[in-house]
Parts: C-alpha cells; sequence; structure tokens
C-alpha cells in the first residue's frame, strides 16, 4: 500500500474545545485533540487525504459518502457519548465489519461504537491525578509498535487501571504503568467482520499527549496496521452454496 | 464446585416443536430439544437443578429470579429470533457480564443475545442436505473437550461452513468436516465480563443429534466449564480508587 | 476430581538453602523454598500426595517412577540450571507432552525445562532493589485468579521486567507493576503436547514470598488447573490412518 | 517496505530430486521444489533477491553471511531431517529469534528448526493417497490471506489430519479438509523472539502443489508479513537497568 493513497478521518466530538473545559486546552490544542492528531497524521503520511468531522458537523462529518471514502477512522470522545446519533454507530459499525479501519482513543472506550464492537462493559478503573505514564512495549515484532523500543514516558496523565473489561484481545502490543501502581492493558487489537481495531489509551483533554512524537508514531503505525486500502467494503454475509459450487 | 450444586436452565424458542415442523420431531424428541438436552445433562449431573424454558413462558421463562438461580444457561433458537423481547435479552446479558455461564447452540449464532455479545454479524454459509459431519478435537488438555478422542460421527447433519464471523475465540477447541469438503469452527468459547460463553454448532431440529452420547458428553463439559458457582454475580464497573487505596 | 487424590511434587535446586545464601534464608524458610510451598498446598489440599525433591537427590529426585507418580510438578531454580541434567530434563518434557501439569516459577524463567518447552530465550529485564511488586488480575474468570480480587501486594521483590521473551500466552491471567514503573506478565499459561503449564514470577530466595497467603492461593489455584489427574500418560504421536477408520 | 529491496532464501533438503524419488519429479518440478517455490517469488516479487540452497551445499548454503543477509527464509525438509547439522540448526534460531522471518513448509512439521522453535513434538496425522484438499481461509483480514476469497482446491495431495501438535497459533489463517473428512490447521503464525514464522501445510514431493497459482500467492504474502527489513538482527537478551533509566 502506498501511504499517499491512505485516506483517514479524525472524528473528535470536539465538546472540550468548544466549552473550552479546561481553560488551558486552547493552549496545547489551538486546531483542538482532532487537529493535534490530524497534524501528527500528516507529518508521517505526507499527500494522504486527512479528514477532521466533530460531533456538531451535521450527521456528525460522518455521512455515507465520508465513511466510504475512509481507510480508517479514529474516534475521540468523552462527555457527549450519548449525544451520538444511533445511526450514525450503526452506519460506522456497518463500515468497521465491511473492512474500514478503526482507532478508538482514550476516554472512547465508553463510546456506543466501541460498546456495540466489543460486547462487553468496557468498563475500567481511573483517577485523574497528573501521574506519570510508561507505556511498555510487550509485543516487539508487532507492526504497530515498530520504532517504539524503550517505554514512552508521559510526564503527567489521567490514570486508567485494570480490570478493563474488554474480550481477550487478539494482540496485546503495550501495557501500561501510573505513579500509583496501576497497570493497564494500553495498546491492544482486536478484528470484527472485516474491520481492524486498535484500541489505544494514552490521550487526554487535559494533558497534551498527542503532541508527544511517540505517540504520534504510534498512532501512524496503528493507521497503516488497520488500513486495507482497495478492498471491496463489504460485511460477512450469510450463503447457501450448493454442495461443490467452489473451484469450479 | 459439587456437581450436584449446578443451577442449569435449557433455554428452547419451542417453534419447531410448537408446528411440528418437521413432522418428525416429535419422534426422536418428544419432549423437544430442550427436552432432550436436559435428559442429556441429567444423566450426568444426577441431583443438579435443571430447568427448562421457553419462548411462549412468561417472560420466555427468563425472569430475574430464574436467571439469579441460574449457573449455566443453554441457548436454542432458530426461527424467533426476532420475537425475543430486548428487555430479556438485556437481562440475559448482563447476568452472563456478571458471571452466568451460557452455551449457545446451532442457529443461536443468529441470535440477538450472541450478537450482541460477539459484536459481529456472526453469519456463516449453510446447506440443508443431510451430509455427515466429523467433529475434530484440536485441544486434547481443553477441559470441554475430555473424554472425546477420534472425531464424533454424526451421520446426517445441515452443513455449517466458513467463513464463520466470529471474533478471534480464546480457545478453539472443534473443528468439523462436512461431506461437501467445508469446515467449521464448531466448538469454540469466549469470556465476556465475568462470563464464559461455548458455542457449540452441531444440532438441529432435523436430526437427532442432541440425542447421541458424545454430544451430550460435550454439552455436560460445557456446563461444568461455563460454570462459577457461588461467585457474586456482578458486571465488571468502573472505579475511581483514591493513590494507595489498595493493599492497607 | 476429588483435590484429596493429587499427587504433587515440589521441585527446587535448593542450592540457597545449602548454602544459607542469603544468610537470613534460614529464617524465613527454614525447610527451603520447597518447603514453604509445599506447606502452603498442604494448606489448601489435605489428604493429597505432597512431595520435594532437589538437585542433590538421586537423578533430582526426578526418577521415572516419582514423575509418573506426579499430576503436577512446580519447578525453582536460580544459581543452577546447567547442572540439571538433560536427561531429567528430557523425561520432564516427555512427561510434561504427555499431560504432567507444571508450575514455572520466578527465575525457573531460564531453566533447560522451560526453555525447551518454550522455544524462545525467556530472557527479561531484572533488578534486585527490595521493590513494592502489585500483582494485577486481568483475568478475573480464569481458575487460576480465583479468590484473588484487589491487587496482591508483595512488599518487597526483585524486580522482572519486560520485554518477557515468551511466545504469545495462552491466557494472561496476572500483570505486575513495580516500584520503578516497570511492568512484567507474572501469570501466563500455556499448553504443550498435553500438558498445562503456569509460568508465575513472584518468589525468589531474598524475599519471603512463599509465606504469602494470595500467593499460595494462586500457586493452590495453578496446581488445579494444571492437573489432568487419571488421563493416560501419553505424549501425541503420529499416526496413519486408513480412510473412513473412525467412528466404526 | 519495498518489496524489491526484501532478500528471501529459499532451502530445500533437495533429497527427493537427487535421488529422483518420485521418478516423475523431474517432470513438474524441473529445477526442484526450491525451484519452483523461488519462480513463483520471483513472479510476485521482481527486483528481489532469491536464492536457493540445498543440504549439499557446503553448511548447507546456509553460511553466517547468508542468514545475515536473508530477511525471510523458507524450509523444506522431509528425508533428511536427520543430517541437517545441529549447528546450522542453531545458527539459523538464532537469526529467527533476532528477527529473520521463517515460513515452514509441508513435512518441515518435523525439522529440527520447527520443533525447537515450537517445543512439542509437532506431530500429525498422514495418508498419501491423492485426496483433494480444500484450504479455506477462516481469517479474511490477516495479511496472509489477501486475495484468497473461495477455498483453494489442490486436485490431490497427501492428507495431514489433526492433532496436529503445535503450540496454540498466535493466529488461525487457514483451515483444510480432505476427501477422507480429515480437517487441518493448515495455515498458522507464531512469533518466537523478535521474528515471525509461518506453518503453510500444502506442498509434497509427489503433487505439484507449488506450481499452483494461489499458493504462489499466499507462499508470497507470508514472505511479505514475516519480513522485517532493515530492523537490527538482534535476539532480545537480559538486561539489569538502574531505576529510572529509561526515558532521560
Amino acid at each position: 500500500m502506498n501511504p499517499q493513497s491512505l485516506r483517514i478521518t479524525v472524528w473528535n466530538e470536539g465538546v472540550h474545545e468548544a466549552r473550552q473545559d479546561p481553560p488551558a486546552i486552547a493552549g496545547y490544542y489551538p486546531n483542538g485533540m482532532h487537529g493535534a492528531i490530524a497534524e501528527g497524521l500528516a507529518g508521517h503520511f505526507p499527500g494522504a487525504l486527512i479528514r477532521t468531522a466533530v460531533l456538531a458537523d451535521p450527521e456528525h462529518g460522518l455521512s455515507e459518502d465520508v465513511l466510504a471514502d475512509t481507510d480508517v477512522l479514529l474516534w475521540w470522545g468523552h462527555l457527549a457519548h450519548g449525544d451520538v446519533s444511533d445511526e450514525v454507530v450503526e452506519r460506522v459499525r456497518r463500515h468497521v465489519l465491511g473492512g474500514m479501519g478503526l482507532l478508538v482513543l482514550h476516554s472512547a472506550h465508553f463510546s456506543k461504537i466501541f460498546i456495540s464492537l466489543m460486547g462487553t462493559t468496557c468498563s475500567l478503573q481511573w483517577r485523574n491525578d497528573g501521574e506519570r505514564e510508561l507505556v511498555w512495549n510487550v509485543n516487539p515484532t508487532h507492526p504497530i509498535a515498530e520504532g517504539i523500543t524503550g517505554p514512552i514516558v508521559i510526564p503527567e496523565q489521567e490514570m486508567y487501571g485494570e480490570f478493563f473489561d474488554i474480550p481477550t484481545p487478539d494482540d496485546l502490543v503495550f501495557i501500561s504503568s501510573f505513579d500509583g501502581g496501576e497497570v493497564f492493558r494500553s495498546g491492544v487489537t482486536f478484528t470484527r467482520g472485516r474491520g481492524r481495531i486498535f484500541y489505544f489509551s494514552p490521550g487526554d483533554q487535559e494533558y497534551p499527549v498527542y503532541n508527544q512524537a511517540e505517540i504520534r508514531q504510534v498512532l501512524a503505525n496503528g493507521v497503516k496496521w488497520a488500513a486495507q486500502h482497495g478492498i471491496e467494503r463489504q460485511a460477512p454475509s450469510v450463503g447457501n452454496p450448493q454442495r461443490g459450487s467452489f473451484g469450479s
């Protein structure tokens, strides 16, 4: 795949930015979290098509046309999970099952789309105390870990801790620890239908994590891994074949 | 766990039986498929509490009280998936996430409860042509395969074939082949929340599969594996612990 | 399985104890680490047959007769991996592939038997600095985690950190963190042949970890999980079946 | 990665070819199985460096220099596993753990290198009766399955059947069925150290399987998946870091 042909959509509810909550957010994220994420991806994939979309856009910016033209969708949400329309969630789900990649970020563990694809509560333990997070690579051959050697050091972060109620991931790529001693499976992959899903927990409205080079590297790796450019977008479906109807 | 203390509920939509469709069903399943399954389990777990329930019962026979008193629920459905009330499905799902075992049988791959726990389409290929099914044990150390050596030979069965759109299972226990050459991951396990789930495909309204000794052995093994008798029934939930609040 | 019928062998090289290195070891482990582990198991399985064996015993205490009469073998080694005879290692390996359970403890990650079953280097990062270890349960439905809720707090321990070079485990049960911020997959399971293997990292010659109740609980859970009492002890082997030779 | 920069070595014991056993082999494999495999890869990777090597070559053609210049090694063996020198096996193992990709083909399930990386007996059931093999894709999002839709139909093949004594694979990509009704996990992946391993069972000295376009496609996909061009070739190793020595 030629990375220049990638079509990426970065979705953010955009509520923290609209409310200027926290007040400092406009300082480290002048173009919103989606802007910072998109900027990071643009640095890795010059020439790629990178869109952003927010909750307030018509159809949340996720029309059928946009999704059909998206290889990988990134999703950030926190305050407004309940305001995302069920129709859009169902549309995104159909595209994921049909082969669109999905990166689920931080507090989007509680998004409708992630819960519907996982089948679990997706609950976890949390504490907002500005703790240092260390992101350890426990799968050095994984494409998503490419170029990540020592732990990624995030000076201040919200703590996310186990038990994280997700299905057993296909691949466990990163495990984080926090000052308080908690641990978290912070980088995990899944497949659903024909779609590839990567959940990555670092990233928060209060800490400028998406400006960090290693985090941008992981997101770019995740996009490359999740993309299946050029495949027909179609979810698996029921068939009723005749005997011996293959290979003829 | 003392198998005598097991509390098992066998659920069947019971529509094929009510309609006598196929007509011969009353011959090989005089007490319905649920009756045959319950009889098989009773042979393996004398003294256990084994209930049956059908769609036509009030609340489909799956009241809060019944589920709270159930260690493992078995689910058979085919014609009437859409008639199962969303409220009951949500109740069953809550109990599974809280630790109730669930065995999903044959055409129940398309039940609301299974799809909601898997997050995929759960679609597959099928053909009803009375083909021989061979069920191969590919995981001989697995508790669900205990006592199963050579392949289980089912003289006539509906064919279920790949691609079976499920998440990567935690454990792959059985793979089936059919006369026509198709293969199917016919025995697979998952965990969701605190609950253990076993999908097992053999079993159909047209062929008396649930009367077969090896099939009854696998179902009994599955029940024993899925049961967590005595644990508190509670789904994982969000927590906001103080620093260092453990181990004090 | 009746836990009273369990036959357990606890193997320890016994070199730290023989050398009184560290000097304090006789204080917290008056009967050696194997003695403490055996005592813990006896508390959980009254009536079970629990042997101990050490490197200095004839055939290291692991004769064909002893292994044939062992459902689960526990293995602790550190200073003397190279002194274990290849013949005994091969004998243990044959029994594991034939269905004997194996618990590999702490520094035994570098034992000949573990490396030969894993196929990797089994290397890791370490630091002996008396750090607090927190052992988090990330798999609450797993039989080995039964009864373990909050993290197990080990006040002082040697640090073991990632990257731990093992194959992807079948089940990841525990993840540890250490004061210094490192993380470690500290409780992991594998199957090889017909045998079940559990690696558990807590436990060291300098810190009295095996006297701790939660650690003893995990080891007892591990033994119960790994035991396949009553199965024929035979490794998988090549077969050349005739067509249709099954099910006749 | 630019496929043109790939460096591939196809190893074949070459004994069937040397003995002209079976006599017809020179007809369908005029350049040996390694020649046919190399030709297939050359069609997919024009410009790549593709070597072949056989048992009779000095150092079996697998000197340190050759391995250091190999991104992915393919391995075919059958009659002469025991004649492969332990020194060369250990060298190959070191390179795999350090990041060289390895494709293990057909009867090489019993090669020294595969057994040493798996830790199991690698035994299976077999029958040479010219049966049709159907290779089903059960993992449509996997890079190794790219472009493979319906089953691959191999008109005549040796039967390989379960139980195949391998560790639980990281990814199960293909399952085969045979005329006689047996099934086999015919395409499976593993990681060991920093290396990626793909076992693929189709291919035999008696049937011209490696001339088939879909088989060549799978081998090319496997090579692309296993290659980690440009990484430092170094197995994971022990470290004894100071506290806080990361991220400074």
